[in-house]
């Protein structure tokens, strides 16, 4: 974890592998991302049910949450919504998923995906959900790890992973239609474990 | 379709979309191909209804099949096996799919993949299933075609879709490991349509 990512303390959450029951506050931060269509190149128009079975992984794969980890968090003073003074413990504040990028010959690659609560953003939650994810891959035996379409104008993430050690291998371009911004890449990004 | 592929009366075979009573042909066709695990990025172990499930693409991707052209092909006096003198019309001589390779505002780039009988190798049936899907997807209204995993050492699978005006954007560097080769890479191969 880089010297800019707040420990979990000081951050006031907690990451810990995902329980059917977190589902509810997985989907509330889930569901308006993807019916943005935005940053996922998933059908904005999935059903609760497909994206349930899609977002919770097996085995040698996982899905995990970040919660609140209660009013002795320290950072209870932050901005609005879930980072401001209406925090619960125990809500969901984000939450990641891995699985193998390939099967056969290509299973020790990972890749992985992450949600944030809008609430959350700018407190390097994702950074941590992804350095998290680095250290469950790296246990669970993967060598690298690959992410496959990484929204060129998400500039934010894409700053985020460059600065948890990924690198653009490619940038396929037009790949994603953007609700507003039209045709723009996708990155394909890349790092060692 | 380029000037060194034979057109398809001359070949012998004719390229058709996949029915349900063609799976039999498809999984002689597939099966070793998947077991030895040297191109395709499947799980060596698959089940034959696992595999089923995932080569026979609902639209707007499809499946299809070329098959053998019967003894008025012109051809018949080529190498052995289902190239040779024990062809049967309707035989199944290879396969091929296509589906979005990503979905919600990804759905607009084709992914796709293609597997032939040994005995048809070198007689450019690989490069007509490309070239058909490449006119499938334009005609579903995919805007390009990506390759996610082409095994680098494929050799002559990067050359034929190099020469199928695919180019590689990108080498994931041990990413594959190949049962006798170890770690090669895989390509992103990408195409406009």
């Amino acid at each position: 974890m880089s010297a800019t990512t707040k420990p979990e303390a000081a951050a006031g959450w907690k990451i810990r592998g995902a329980r059917p029951e977190d589902w509810p506050g997985i989907w509330a931060i889930l569901e308006p991302v993807i019916r943005a269509g935005e940053t996922f190149t998933w059908d904005r128009d999935i059903t609760e049910d497909e994206a349930r079975g899609r977002w919770f992984k097996q085995a040698p794969g996982q899905t995990f949450v970040a919660v609140d980890a209660g009013p002795d968090d320290g950072d209870g003073g932050g901005a609005g919504g879930r980072g401001g003074g209406d925090r619960t413990e125990g809500a969901v504040l984000g939450t990641g998923e891995l699985h193998p990028n390939q099967g056969g010959g290509g299973s020790h690659v990972a890749n992985a995906g992450y949600m944030v609560h809008p609430a959350q953003a700018g407190r390097g939650l994702a950074r941590a959900l992804c350095a998290y994810s680095l250290e469950a891959a790296r246990d669970a035996g993967f060598r690298a790890m690959q992410f496959n379409a990484v929204v060129e104008s998400n500039v934010r993430a894409v700053a985020a992973w460059k600065s948890m050690g990924f690198e653009v291998l490619a940038t396929i371009p037009e790949a994603f239609n953007h609700p507003e911004l039209g045709y723009v890449g996708l990155h394909v990004m890349y790092r060692k474990l």
